[in-house]
C-alpha cells in the first residue's frame, strides 16, 4: 500500500485550472458515448432480464471515472487507430457494474445515486446472477483482446476487488478497526481497479514500459482518494439535497475514515455512543445528528477530506512525469474533480 | 443445443463392465487429492472468512466430476509432464464452487449435501463475496496458465453458465416452460462447463487438433445427462435415506423435466393442482405426495432417466472414438456412473 501521512492540515490548491467535471469529459464525451453503446451491445441477450436490469444500471448515472482513465492515458500516449481503448474501456466498467450488483445486494441497499436499486426491482436473485453474468462478459471481452498484460493486469485488479469486498465485511459493527485496515480494504476493492484501468490505457497505446509503473500509481493513489472522499460524503450534509446518499453507511454499521477518526479523539460516553450505534446497530432517530456532531467536534470530516486531497496532490504530481497534451490537462482536471465532486 | 429424441423407451444398458464410481476416480486418486491442495492452497489469505467458508464447501463432499474430466482426458491422450492438468482443474473447480455458493443464495437453500450451506452459516453477503473471490482467483490461475485456447475455452463456459442461471429463473412458477427452454438452461448452465473440462484436457496434452469437437461434444452430452439425471432425482422417493435431497425443486416451484413431462399429460383438475403448488407456490403438506403421484401415473420420472441415459449412451459411443486405455475405461464407468449414482 501507499503509505501517505493522514494528517496533513495544510488546504491543498490541486492545481490553477480549478476545472470541473464537464472540462475533463469534453475531450472524451464521444468516446465515452462508445463505451456505452458498446457495453449495450455486448448484454444484448436472449434473456430479456439481462439487458433490462443492465440498461436500467448504465442509465442511473455513474460518473464512469474507470473508463474515462482508461481512454484518456491511450490519448495521452498517442493511441488513434482502433478500438482497443474503447472495448478495455467497457470491459472496466462491467467489472464495476458487476460489483454494484452484488454490493447493493450485500448492503441491501434500496436507492443508488436517487434511483432504485436492481435489487430493489428485480430481487437479490436477479442482481446476483446479472452481476456474475456482466463479470463473465468482461471476462470474454479481455480473453477477445488477448494481450496477457491486460489479462494479467485486469484478473490481479478483480481477485482484489473481491477481496476487498469481503473484508470490507470485517469492518462492519467493529469500532476499533484500525487506520491500516481500512486503507487496505480501499486499496483492494476499488484503488487496484482504478490502477489497472490506467495501465490498460498506457498499455493499449504502446507506451513505452518504463510510464507503466506511474500509471499504475497514478490510478492506485486517485482510486484512494476517490474512496475517503466517498467515504466522506456519506457524513457531509451539505450534499443532503443534491442526491447524494447520507448516513447509510452510519445506518449499516460501515466503519470508514471518518468514524475511525472520531472514534480516537471520543471520550468514554462518545465511545459508549459508538458501540450502542455501531457495534450493536442499536440507533435512534436523533442518533446520526448525535453522530455528526462528534465528528465535527473532532474535525473528523474535514480531517478526512484533508487525507483525500493529499492522495490526490500525491497523483497530480505524477502527471507532471507525462507527456503534456489536452489529455494530460484533462486528467488535471479529473484528478481536481475526483475530490470535489457532489455525487 | 446437441438434439435428441427425448421419449426413447428401450432400456439402456450401458456398458458391459457396470463400473462403479471407484472405479472411474481409484486410478486418478492422487491427482483429485492434488486438486484438493491446489485449491486450499490457493485460497489461503488474510482474510479468514474466505479458506474458513471455502474449505466448509470443499469438505462437504462433491463428485469433483468436472476436475476427474481434465485430468483422465488428459492422461488419456498421454499428459504426465506437468501439473497444468492439476491447475486448470482446480481452476474448473473453482468456477463451479463459486457458483454453488452464488446458487445456494439464489435458492435460499439450507442444505447442500446433508451438510448446512455456507449461506445458512456464514450469511448470504459472505457467500456473495467470496463466491466472487472464488471466481476471480480462477481467473488468475488461467490467466497464468497463458493458453489462449484454454482462455477461450474457459471464459464462454463461464459466461454460459452465468447466463443459464439467469435464465433458470424464468423456469420458475411456470408450469408451460417448454422442454426447448429447460434443454438450453441446462445446457448453459451445466452442459457447456462439462464440455470444457473435456476441452482442456485435451489441450494440455496437446491431443491432436481434431479430436477436440469430439472432446466438446462428450462433455455437453455427459453434462447434460448428468443434469438431467440430477432433476429425476430430485423426484425419486428411493434416494430419500441415502443423503439426497428430494422435494427441493418442487418447493421452490422450479419447472425440470419430471414435471414438463407430467404437465403435458395432466388432465384439467392435475393442470390446477400444478397451478397452484408451483406457480403460485401455494402448497400445503401432502402436495408433495400428490405431485409424486402424478409423476409416476404418466411414468414421468421413468422417462426422465431415460431421456438422461439417451444423452449418456451418446458420449460413450464418442468415447470409442478415442484411443483405448485405462484412463478410457475410467471414462466409460464415469459415464455410467452419473446416471446410476445416488447423490
Amino acid at each position: 500500500m501507499l503509505n501517505l501521512p493522514i494528517k496533513n492540515k495544510k488546504n491543498i490548491l490541486l492545481n490553477k485550472y480549478d476545472k470541473t467535471e464537464t472540462t475533463f469529459t469534453q475531450c472524451i464525451n464521444q468516446d465515452l458515448k462508445k463505451v456505452n453503446n458498446y457495453i449495450i451491445k455486448n448484454i444484448k441477450s436472449e434473456i430479456p432480464l439481462i439487458p433490462v436490469l443492465s440498461n436500467h444500471l448504465l442509465k442511473s448515472g455513474g460518473k464512469r471515472i474507470r473508463p474515462a482513465l482508461t481512454i484518456l492515458f491511450s490519448k495521452l500516449f498517442g493511441y488513434d487507430c482502433g478500438l482497443r481503448n474503447i472495448e478495455l474501456a467497457s470491459c472496466i466498467e462491467l467489472i464495476h457494474m458487476a460489483s454494484l450488483l452484488h454490493d447493493d445486494v450485500v448492503d441491501e441497499s434500496l436507492l443508488r445515486r436517487g434511483s432504485n436499486t436492481a435489487n430493489s426491482i428485480w430481487g437479490n436473485k436477479a442482481s446476483v446472477l446479472v452481476g456474475d453474468y456482466l463479470f463473465t462478459k468482461a471476462f470474454q471481452i479481455m480473453v477477445k483482446d488477448k494481450d496477457t498484460r491486460v489479462l494479467k493486469a485486469l484478473s490481479t485488479a478483480s481477485k482484489s476487488l473481491a477481496q476487498g469486498e469481503v473484508m470490507q465485511l470485517s469492518l462492519e459493527n467493529n469500532i476499533d478497526v484500525s487506520k491500516e485496515k481500512y486503507f487496505k480494504v480501499i486499496e483492494d476493492k476499488t484503488a487496484k481497479l482504478f490502477s489497472a484501468a490506467s495501465l490498460v490505457g498506457g498499455i493499449v497505446s504502446d507506451a513505452r514500459e518504463s510510464f507503466f509503473p506511474l500509471l499504475s500509481d497514478y490510478g492506485e493513489l486517485i482510486g484512494t482518494a476517490f474512496q475517503i472522499f466517498d467515504d466522506a460524503m456519506d457524513y457531509d450534509i451539505t450534499n443532503k439535497d443534491i442526491g447524494k446518499k447520507v448516513g447509510d453507511d452510519f445506518k449499516e454499521g460501515k466503519v470508514t475514515l471518518p468514524v475511525i477518526l472520531a472514534v480516537e479523539k471520543s471520550n468514554n460516553k462518545e465511545r459508549s455512543f459508538w458501540i450502542k450505534a455501531i457495534e450493536n446497530l442499536n440507533q435512534e432517530k436523533e442518533d446520526f445528528d448525535y453522530a455528526l456532531s462528534i465528528i465535527n467536534k473532532y474535525n473528523a470530516l474535514h480531517e478526512t477530506k484533508e487525507v483525500a486531497q493529499v492522495y490526490a496532490k500525491k497523483a497530480q504530481k505524477i502527471l507532471e512525469k507525462l507527456p503534456n497534451n489536452i489529455y494530460n490537462d484533462a486528467l488535471v482536471s479529473l484528478t481536481h474533480f475526483i475530490i470535489k465532486r457532489n455525487n
